[in-house]
């Protein structure tokens, strides 16, 4: 089946985005989705993988990983396209009313609607407070890990004491990397059997765990880290020889762009009617924890709900008077379930 | 744990009044649910139980006896008290503020507040126009099937053209019974090797198929039947002895004794304010198909979002100034999760 040019750009891909490139499409419009996250998923994904939701009806229990994956699932026979790892940067209407998003990376999307279910805002990786570390960003200092098979005999240096933290830490380790782990506690917050194995790589000197230790300055030059200064809680300071820096400090959301985009914000949310969720402006609509009415729950299932009513609204808003010819998924069936 | 006295009723086990057990069962509410039919599930269970569904967020595809199965699982931590196969007949409110509901076999129940997640309202089998049909209906004539085994070696006719009419003539032969098959069509709306099978009993004999028939009249005494007159399409009579008629000729809807309960009903459906639910009774909420407010889509996934509403409004009702520390589902767990 050919599939149309999207008409829908979905700023989040979170549950409720995900659940609103569903019901668009089956509405007839298709979506651009754009996120922060190199991922699906939104926080479902980043936080709380690994945790038992219980809330979302017909599911009685069901990891975030797997909700996810199943609300990708149902998006796919409508054929979004993903925009992740950017961030909306700019939004402006033209002059013909079409809305052009501007991301990070600087690409430019046009469309005629917009759908925002940008949750508590993007998430973005806390950065450690050091001098000059802009410099080794994306070089040598690195949020998250992509081909783990790089690090294979490079020195890391991976900062932190959650699951991520250690993780990695025995991730890198056993495929070839000397990793040391710094952490200002002396306590992890991760699984009692990844500590258990982070002890061994410890006693076999794979691993180097500094605690309790925080990170206080970065040497080396044009972007290339040389060095890692830590000091202890009670002064005691060490340098360590590394090439590569993991800050493994969580992440923060942030609402950021958003709040120019002419939306009327209230306490970081957006502003909606209930029934169409539409904001301020026309053709722009948001739905989830970043919408907000009188009585409203922020819960996922409502957010769904959100979407539907959202998919009704910008299909009447972008087809005025074609009449809607309604039917239960049960009656209709979808594109790819003859596939 | 002991399980509290219920406060709220819910009429309804369809997938909407199921996911209402939980919503207050998460906010510390039990439930008493009554139901027409003799199962969960409404007309998810009884129309389309092996229909897939796509428009349930969070599932790409579930057949509807499924997703009934999960939402009756998902409410069964919460200890709701079924009470199927009655109808709530009388809803009055006492001088204590209680309403006390008495259903068709005579039951009462006394709650503090009351949910209508009816739907289109009670689903009742459609009953022939025979003469007299009332005497044997519960002894000779049923409108669905109990224990299989006890049609074992009897007459039984059976009438209908679609699934349930020839799946039970066949479940029935093949344990047994002699089966004459009516129908006022020479087709069946029937899986093809359901028909397959029914071709090969009539071949061996159990089974007799009489179209293009319907029923005439019942002859019998003090309820049990002796034969069925059937009639064809064009004037030709027959007399079949049989013991037992099962007519198979679906579900219909009817509201019933909800008209009467003083709650402003607008076509078949109850307003109520989308964000709490309410009807024009205080202590009353409806949700799902049967509740109505503008800008409603009667959306499975919008009813499971009212049914949160309305056990946020339930419990602000029923315990008035107590604050609510409301937790996510993945911090809080659920009472069986430690089961």
């Amino acid at each position: 089946m050919a599939m149309a040019t999207p008409e829908v750009a979905v700023i989040g891909a979170g549950p409720v985005g995900l659940f609103t490139v569903f019901q668009c499409g089956t509405l007839g419009m298709r979506c651009h989705v754009i996120d922060a996250l190199g991922h699906v998923g939104g926080q479902c994904a980043a936080l709380y993988p690994e945790k038992p939701i219980y809330d979302v009806a017909g599911l009685p229990t069901i990891k975030g990983a797997e909700l996810v994956a199943n609300l990708e699932a149902q998006a796919l026979p409508f054929a979004p396209i993903y925009h992740l790892g950017e961030r909306v940067e700019k939004l402006v209407q033209g002059q013909d009313g079409q809305w052009l998003l501007t991301t990070s990376v600087g690409a430019e999307i046009a469309v005629r609607a917009v759908v925002v279910a940008a949750g508590a805002g993007a998430f973005v990786p806390n950065r450690p407070p050091l001098q000059g570390i802009e410099a080794f960003e994306g070089r040598s200092v690195f949020y998250s890990v992509g081909r783990v098979e790089d690090f294979a005999g490079r020195r890391v240096v991976i900062a932190g004491g959650g699951d991520s933290a250690v993780d990695w830490t025995l991730s890198l380790a056993e495929t070839g990397a000397k990793v040391f782990l710094v952490h200002r506690r002396d306590r992890f917050r991760a699984a009692p059997d990844s500590v258990e194995r982070l002890r061994r790589l410890e006693a076999d000197g794979i691993v180097e765990t500094l605690v309790p230790y925080q990170l206080a300055a970065l040497h080396g030059d044009g972007g290339q880290l040389a060095a890692v200064d830590i000091v202890s809680l009670d002064g005691r300071q060490r340098r360590l020889e590394a090439d590569i820096l993991l800050p493994m400090f969580g992440l923060s959301s942030d609402l950021g762009a958003i709040a120019g985009w002419g939306l009327d914000m209230v306490g970081g949310r957006i502003p909606v009617d209930p029934m169409t969720c539409a904001t301020a402006r026309a053709g722009i609509v948001a739905v989830g924890d970043v919408a907000c009415y009188p009585g409203k729950l922020k819960l996922m299932l409502t957010g769904f709900a959100e979407a539907a009513h959202a998919a009704h609204a910008l299909r009447a808003f972008l087809r005025p008077g074609e009449p809607l010819h309604f039917q239960h998924s049960t009656s209709r069936g979808l594109p790819a379930a003859a596939a």
